[in-house]
């Protein structure tokens, strides 16, 4: 029931506030003996960090990770692998008026009234987006057990920002693999990746903020993972995808435009495939997910983020201290659209959750060597 | 980690299959002292039950439920509630086809792999939508303790079948809850319902199908419901909810198309309610929810369901006997749409996840007096 | 959550009640294509069922199981086996007086405080040894795994009686196994069983009760089943052990007599076992079990036994109707001694654990073939 | 099911290794609003911590602890706490030998197959006595709850060392709570405590170890607490005791002596209680605890503790380098009992395991004030 954890064979602990000390992740029931250092979760958690670019908040952090345990002569040994970041770069003053003056579409109003008011509202405490960083650590070492001993490939990347958006629809995996990380947008799409881009800051310029969709393609990915009846793929995908703050959607395959279709339109038909001898489907609305289960088509899914709750627009709030209206307007330093440093996080929780499945299914031995 | 069991302090484990002797559920954590009979579930059970209209599969089965323990004087005893239904209508003839050619879109393919070929295929088994009996047994439990002792109601409805949509975005609660079970569609504004009718119907006819959508809102939610990061109120429904099978798409509040608006039209901003001196919000684009935690208005969310997988216009599948490509001709009696059928279920699953979450919050005492 | 529940990976649930109109089980996680039907359960409940001898209760049950569901041509199908005993012979009359007059040493009282007087206390409700049986349905099955493809057998037998007690030092665990079951008292040992037996039946017309010592030998456990640090091998055990009602101690290896000894008698040096090539120790003061983990030996434990609870001598009790102080005196049928009805329960406990953590080290395939 | 927490409200996790950088501890599910500050845990870890006398081991440790997250202003906020101790005093030299050569007693060899070798060996690794002070971290922060908020109070106390015993029976709970701390034996009388320490350092001299007993008294808990079946009191208790290292057997009440005496004496008669009208009973072979639920007496165990395993005695082990049987002379730093550290350890694991039994009946809120 602890509710800061996620996975159940292979499992991802988040701990630390924003402006604390520290955040940091325990990484439990990783096998032993895989080879594992900093430099394997760096490169993720650098893709994600604040202040690459102008159009993400300007928080300076560099996000150094520290492997603190379970790692004994570079290998893991079996025991829970401790990570951890110093923050750096916190600065408190704004958040004192969002106390008392709960922003519209951010946590400050229900976290004030869960926790009495004794939750960190530092930084938005433990709803800062900063706290995906722990889930990017579990998702290094997930993807790299992933991707060298069973061959899955997990790639997220910006489909849509405000009304534009990318049709990925007939763009090879390692297109859309390679192309993806060209530019801060994550788009694959240089072109579209600019457009995108300059929305972004126009919408800046004018106060405000903007959503997005991130589509997630799974690869490599064997039949059989997933178990019915609440266990099912798109359970424990979906209960890992909307704990990433602003995530309001989620549609696997044909979706929500699915639901509009024939099931003569929509189901996929079956097929042998000549080069390697083995089943696959025609289409795949389905998302690579049948009844719950795998069935070793790629894995597609959508997700839906809301546009940033923090803009420097006045808007009308209510002031707790003596429970009457009042105005905000939103300082400090906030990211214009999350959509853009998501991309690592959706792969880290597909990894997440797609590993502890193949642990379940005794598809990594408890020992890798 | 058992997959067939849903919650952590209130929790519906599910057995059973769709053409076996039985289908089953086990409620345990209910409090001590409910006033509990068959009477307070047999009402739910029936609006999901097959046969009910020409909209429907044929299968007849009146869909009795017993009560065998956890029960006693007429109060729960704080033990294990088990209820059951004895299946009486199973005809399983036409899925010997199904063993070796498996049906496009359905689980055949996808159980056969996983369990090696033990399944207990008849009627799709464990994957059939049958199953789902076995959620609104829970779930007739979770909504009786929800309404008379927390004052929460949960109510779902068809809001679109194929490309027909009802708006129910100015239309009160009350009157959604009224009108949704006057037809057999459950969709509440009668005339779309009639167009929805006719468009089932003549999928039907043409041996196809067709999937829809359904809104649920659940009103009187407290304030702080909710446990960040990984047990946020969307992730803990969304797990529930797409366990049912055929769902492939979630959306809270204003979901993907919030996606593609600005902060400023997205956010909700907070009121002081002159009649009650709470605290609401103007809009609820966030679908009652901030920060995965309940803010006191109601929450909303769509589910997108495919349409169903058996139809029977001839298909191309595979032949597992020889791994050729084949044809599949789909016969037995199937739903040409689960949606009307759905709502019971929608509802049951937001009802025992809310009350999973009330109990975590010590809102509903071990023994109700 | 659920305290109903043993096991993570394969999970037993337990449902009913001693005089409600059934007791059964739920068993989760056990792979598909292992054959299994009722034939494989019945000789267990046999072997604990009342009514055998006239050293137990006289309660009549056949205690005939009925296996449900998970089970499709004979072979489990790795949906959850469902399995029931309908209850027979129950006779709750004496129950009334319990209500307002606790029994001394019964649960009657904590289960009147918990429950609100909801609880079903006739026979006990769930707090009857009755209730054992369903922890028997799946010992069965996890003994059957255990036995057939792990080649690890699990044997429970009764060591003392009240102050009568068995040397089991030096007696092969083949002879152990033989004889277990040749008497009622469950003794291997058949004049010291004779004594026992005797010592039984005069405590029994004194109107009085005893306890007794159950030793447990698990053969063949691989090297390395447990998990450190709060899943060891004896936490596991203990855990499902002292929820067998009466329990109130437990050792393994050298237990409390270890305690007193130097670390130089009581540490078991280690040996190359000639025949096998295999690491052995030269004692087992360990019980098979070092660092929380097998090393290979036997695990042994030893398991205190109260006397029980209902007796037929006067008692001093309290009132709850007006708190005041009274007497009791418990009439209906009982158990003099649990312990000859305990050795099955024990197996199935250690089976249960044992075969949880053979599936965390992916010992047992998902599908049996 | 991940293996280094403990709870399911209140979860303890633990993570670091003997001679890493550190150990630490992550608290989750403490309510909010809770004083809290270093000052609370130091004092539990000072009790514990090596070097402290010349009967403990000689490494020396200040165990200075930090908390890194979850409190804020003093007072926890409901987000997960993190604490953490950095080693300094690690020699590792010494446990090279044990790599190839496995100490009898200890879990060099089990640890060695079940990690294939990738743990992590350097000073015992996880399997390190030292990894108790993580208990203690989670330990003071339930101990600090009970007492305040509950009025439960928790003693653990040296019972026995070797052959020295101390009759604890009619001494009241005042007074071996006084006196308990005042000898590093952590025996409540002072006289046996001297002879106590004589035949630990005689031990010692002559390359030897002890073990010993501890005895744990909760007083002040109320009715009710414990879930039937698999979550008694007795359960619970038990899989936390069995965790701590060398613990090899744990009774309840009048345990293993009780299953020798007649029901008549050992059933528990009920009374009022004159000066509070509650009822009680008039003696506690229970040790408080009915049906696996607490009666409001004192819960009372004794815990059996194994003489330590490292003993600079020249002892008989295997070669795994080469599978030969050869010989091993213990060096290094090793307690020649541990029993007189283990106190604050039994104190935290009962304290943990009880409030999250009282999380579990409602009995805390989730904010404190």
């Amino acid at each position: 029931m602890p509710s800061n954890t996620l996975g159940d064979c292979f499992t991802l602990s988040s701990f630390g506030e924003s402006h604390g000390q520290c955040i940091g992740a325990i990484i439990d029931g990783c096998p032993a003996g895989l080879r594992l250092s900093e430099a394997d979760v760096q490169p993720l958690l650098d893709l994600r960090k604040p202040g690459q670019s102008i159009i993400t908040t300007q928080r300076r952090e560099t996000d150094t990770v520290e492997i603190l345990s379970g790692v004994f002569n570079g290998f893991t040994t079996g025991a829970p692998i401790s990570m951890i970041i110093w923050n750096k770069d916190s600065d408190s003053r704004s958040y004192d008026d969002f106390v008392s003056k709960p922003r519209p579409g951010h946590a400050d109003y229900t976290a004030f009234s869960k926790y009495g008011g004794f939750n960190d509202f530092r930084g938005s405490g433990r709803f800062s987006g900063r706290l995906t960083a722990t889930i990017a650590m579990g998702g290094a070492v997930a993807l790299k057990i992933l991707k060298n001993y069973l061959n899955i490939e997990i790639i997220s990347y910006t489909k849509s920002i405000g009304d534009i958006t990318m049709d990925t629809a007939d763009i090879p995996f390692d297109t859309l693999s390679k192309n993806r990380y060209l530019n801060d947008v994550r788009c694959p799409d240089q072109d579209i990746a600019m457009r995108m881009r300059d929305l972004i800051l126009s919408a800046r310029r004018e106060g405000d903020s903007l959503g997005g969709v991130i589509e997630c393609v799974a690869q490599g990915v064997p039949v059989g993972l997933g178990e019915p009846i609440f266990e099912s793929i798109e359970s424990e995908i979906s209960k890992g995808i909307f704990s990433i703050p602003a995530v309001k959607g989620l549609e696997f395959g044909s979706g929500f435009s699915g639901s509009a279709m024939r099931g003569s339109e929509n189901n996929d038909s079956f097929s042998i495939d000549k080069s390697t001898g083995k089943i696959i489907t025609d289409t795949n609305k389905s998302g690579g997910i049948l009844g719950g289960i795998t069935d070793g088509m790629p894995i597609v899914f959508r997700v839906a983020f809301k546009p940033a709750a923090s803009i420097p627009k006045p808007q009308k709030t209510v002031d707790l201290k003596d429970m009457t209206e009042s105005q905000l307007i939103v300082s400090g330093r906030h990211d214009p659209c999350v959509v853009p440093r998501a991309p690592p996080v959706v792969d880290s929780i597909t990894a997440i959750v797609l590993l502890d499945f193949c642990l379940k299914s005794n598809l990594v031995p408890r020992v890798i060597r």
